[in-house]
């Protein structure tokens, strides 16, 4: 969008023109989307469980607090600060075993891979054995044994339980952090056995202590980050690469209705690299022509998308990021897609509309995936991935065939330049691997701090990444350099935030650094996943600073989060020590000592706390305080 | 109670006099309880919630359904069908993790004392034995030895994925099922492997398909019973003895308040056990007396309780069990308890209120437990066990210096005679070791059928009890034996349905064989743990007469169930091919494609299915029907 549009836009739903032009198709043509849905719930959305007051774990429930009735506690007693709390780590939960799941994924894949048996090899070796030297693995073995070891290092770190002590944590968290995290009894265990531990905590009738919840909570997010999180970034860096910077794509301007178009949907890109492996093979190109089309084209949907991204350049084959998880219903009724192909979240249960009116193959490449009308499922086999590569292209153009010259295809003339592919190597090759450099124009006041922005999209707040996009546009002006991953991320991508020309909404020093390092001043990180890989970027400053992380002048955003996983990214940067701004505000709000705990009293314990407000503005000049009273205790100007 | 009270009383909340009594006082002093609360909510309680129509996972929630206002679907697009099995399948989770963490603690337990680290010892050298055979371990070794192999077997087995085979399942599923659940897709993996695939099923826009939410929950409970369940109750019975029956006492009257009482409270006994051990010494009992107690008494309170009943005498130390989880609140009300020692559910988060009123020391022997007022937490470690009893036993000793002379007791003198300690193994010494003689008695109509009660107790459906203690009068009326577990079966016990004249309440075919064998008509095979014990027993039925489990003339019913775990006993039984009676409705209502799925449709998949009915009369009679078309189809009359 050209217009600045700091005002919440009353006339529009999402901050993008191409979501917007496609919504009109949508509508048009009959069909629900997240945008119509949002407006019928907003006529019957329940105040008490926006409050987090309200319980329907067991069948002395539902419960609901309301002070007026008298119904102070819940019927098995528990009182308003313990039913959020216990609420909200159910959700911190779901996101650490979400993420756990991606990691067993990854570690599966890259022991099979060592073994030889799948389509994929080893492209980043200096990484892998970078990892090994880190965790104590043998590096003068092949590289393939390397591997499988590293592997299975990585899967027996997530297992890990009180009676033994986590390699990962003691390799990657932050060297002042580790004492205190002791101390407060948070010091993080393997997220399967913490995962375990807290859902029998949740329990009816076992945790009913809103500040026992809550400190489970900040271990459940540490031990998501160091032994599920930062494992999976760096497997999958091994695998396909580590991101190094480059211009890509991005917005639905990048589909083309005369190409066999195959859509990788989710965060998981096994399937989506072996297929891109093999789209690039001229034989399949054949296939595809002798179909009637162009050729294939791989597109890379929501975060699956941005993996590869972040790894491959855009070509002739593969085409760009289609955008975030609020635009896959308006990118199927572009009718151009042939297939998309499901991994993980986000792949919306109402798509079957879509699939039927504008002719999509729906096609699930994992056991979790269960969308209504995916007629095709395959579960996920690291040594069948070529396999399932396979039949993904068939399908795509079985489905051309089926598409091509019977739907009629809108395309919304947008496109973006991005540069993607920001990873703390990158930031250290960027700056000749000296962390003076960053130091030093930090020290200088061109960049005051640093903010991770790290979420999703929801409408809660304003418009598709409205909140997300000015929040951004605040902080670059004020000289704080942003780092994103998620798909906030993709939403800054496709709102021309993240390349060179973006440089020049900054403030007069940050814009200084971007020209002179050749960065936007928002740097691509990749996924949600990538919250492990932003904070060793962190965690390489604190730690070259002697410094701890509470005493950096950096912060975080999620102004946009809307699934679990945001949840227990947050819960992480809190024990981190990070100021972390939320918005929109959790379903906290009925429970005034589990907030005063969270915004306030946290604080006193890790560093870090939770700060709420959903006005862009507001939340960045808030940001600003917090990271100039940092540079002050540190005796920056 | 003397009466019938077959029709649903309206003068009362619980079956059980000693409980009436208490909240008598409850009440007069000015305190709220469960069965207060209950009261509160009924005001106020949510009719979506009660349907399964409320969620409230994600930011672009909380969302409801409501045809009336035309929000047919949440934001994400989710159907009412997926939106109430997603709700449910979560609470599986929960209750299936919650029996990994038990069975987590079992097997570290078992391996820290094969290592000589424990003050445990392997107790049932036979039983390890047995269990060694089963599962592939070497039987030649040292003992100790094999207790940690096997430990660290069956803690491996709850880790299984899709990469690897169960042994647990090999050994112990029935031999028709197998090929059924692969052919459903449906064939367990481990339960901690299979936790982590379904949360990230459950995650917003993952899984929304009911259909494909409701066989993960099949899954899940079949992954539950055999790499959680059967494991731990064998583990418990190798370290403390397979149950053997045996009389014990029950009910709120067996409280002394000049004893020092100790009470152990949750599922898992292995403080309670070491502490047992303990109070046995002359030296303990000693201590107690110099702080002018008569003594040490141990109580058993609700599974924990159950657990030690089924394996250890009543006598001066031990003194029996006090009832199921809605007597703890009149329990601590008696003025006569010294700690509540706590680390499973049920450790219901108002009790502090009576920890201060009656001079009560709450107690956490486990990380999980976060109970407000808990002033004394020790994180569990098997070697720390006797000094954990130790500290337990010096704390109570402590409390009954401030209590007794202080607090005026109250003690309901009611107390009833239960036979406790069935288990396989039990019955099949009750019949000689020949499955001849049950399947005679069988075949002849003796016994009509078998049917598993397991549960909790709620008063969603009735006063505490009222339904499980009716149900089960007019099972074993209709000459069924029911065989039961939970604090269901605590009720019953209790209510005088586990001793030898509750014969005189079952038909002339029951009670014959009752007489013959000297059993009652209900064997109570402890909690609800002893879900995967009771299947056992099933299941060899099964496998003797080469049948399958859902030709046997048997059925299941949690005829109070009321929390997460009783959920996935539920789901397991239908997985495994039974009739399954559940009361009260799970929050299902408002989903009619899966209300037909769960009640209908899945009988031809499984064989089993979802019954429903909160009137006994009822569904004791849809049960006899049941057995009886079974028997139909057996040939038999």
């Amino acid at each position: 969008m050209s217009e600045t549009m700091l005002e919440k836009p009353k006339n529009r739903v999402s901050y993008h023109d191409s979501v917007e032009e496609m919504l009109i198709r949508i509508k048009e043509d009959g069909l629900s989307s997240v945008f119509s849905r949002w407006d019928e719930q907003e006529k019957i959305r329940c105040t008490f469980c926006l409050q987090g007051l309200s319980c329907q774990l067991c069948t002395q429930g539902p419960c609901r607090i309301s002070e007026k009735t008298g119904a102070i506690k819940g019927v098995c007693g528990i009182d308003p600060d313990a039913m959020a709390m216990r609420n909200l780590l159910m959700r911190n939960i779901m996101g650490a075993a979400t993420y756990g799941h991606h990691a067993f994924e990854a570690f599966r894949t890259l022991k099979a891979t060592g073994e030889g048996k799948t389509t994929f090899k080893i492209t980043d070796a200096d990484k892998l054995k970078w990892m090994c030297e880190k965790t104590g693995i043998n590096t003068s073995q092949d590289i393939n044994k390397m591997a499988v070891e590293l592997a299975e290092l990585l899967d027996r770190e997530m297992k890990v339980n009180p009676d033994c002590e986590s390699i990962m944590v003691e390799a990657f968290a932050p060297k002042k952090r580790k004492q205190l995290w002791r101390d407060l009894n948070i010091y993080p265990t393997g997220v399967q056995h913490d995962v375990e531990n807290c859902i029998a905590s949740c329990l009816t009738n076992v945790d009913g202590d809103y500040v026992s919840l809550a400190k489970k909570a900040l271990r459940l997010g540490l031990s998501t980050i160091y032994t599920a999180q930062i494992g999976l970034e760096m497997t999958q860096d091994i695998l396909f690469g580590t991101p190094m910077p480059h211009e890509v794509d991005v917005d639905l301007g990048i589909m083309d209705p005369d190409y066999v178009n195959i859509a990788f949907n989710g965060h998981q890109p096994w399937v989506g690299v072996a297929a891109l492996q093999k789209a690039k093979m001229p034989e399949y190109q054949e296939r595809a022509r002798k179909a009637g089309a162009k050729g294939i084209h791989i597109v890379g949907s929501i975060e699956t998308g941005q993996e590869m991204l972040q790894r491959f350049p855009v070509d002739d084959v593969f085409v760009g990021l289609m955008g975030n998880w609020l635009a896959i219903e308006p990118f199927l009724a572009t009718g151009t897609v042939d297939a998309l192909v499901m991994e993980e979240n986000c792949s919306p249960p109402a798509i079957d509309q879509y699939a039927e009116k504008y002719q999509v193959a729906l096609v699930s490449v994992s056991t979790i995936i269960g969308v209504p009308g995916a007629e095709h499922k395959m579960p996920y086999y690291p040594a069948k991935a070529e396999e399932m590569a396979e039949n993904c292209i068939n399908i795509a153009i079985d489905n051309f065939r089926k598409r091509h010259g019977k739907i009629k295809p809108m395309v919304p003339q947008h496109k973006m330049k991005a540069i993607a592919g920001f990873s703390t190597e990158a930031v250290l090759k960027a700056i000749g691997n000296d962390l003076n450099v960053l130091v030093d124009v930090i020290v200088k006041g061109q960049i005051k701090g640093v903010v991770a922005l790290a979420n999703c999209s929801t409408l809660r707040n304003g418009p598709q990444d409205w909140n997300t996009v000015n929040i951004t546009k605040e902080l670059i002006k004020r000289d704080i350099l942003v780092v994103a991953g998620g798909c906030g991320n993709h939403g800054l991508e496709v709102a021309g935030m993240c390349n060179l020309d973006a440089a020049e909404m900054a403030g007069e020093g940050l814009k200084g650094i971007c020209k002179a390092l050749g960065i936007p001043p928002v740097l691509s990180f990749g996924t949600c996943t990538d919250t492990g890989r932003i904070s060793m970027l962190v965690t390489a400053l604190a730690d070259f600073l002697d410094a701890d992380i509470s005493d950096l002048p950096i912060a975080v955003t999620a102004p946009e989060w809307m699934e679990q996983k945001a949840t227990i990214d947050g819960l992480f940067a809190v024990a981190y020590g990070a100021y972390t701004h939320l918005s929109p505000t959790p379903f906290i709000t009925g429970a005034p000592n589990l907030v005063k705990l969270l915004t306030e009293d946290v604080e006193g314990l890790t560093g870090g706390k939770v700060a709420l407000g959903d006005d862009p503005r507001q939340a960045a000049a808030d940001i600003e305080k917090h990271i100039i009273s940092k540079r002050q205790k540190m005796g920056l100007k």
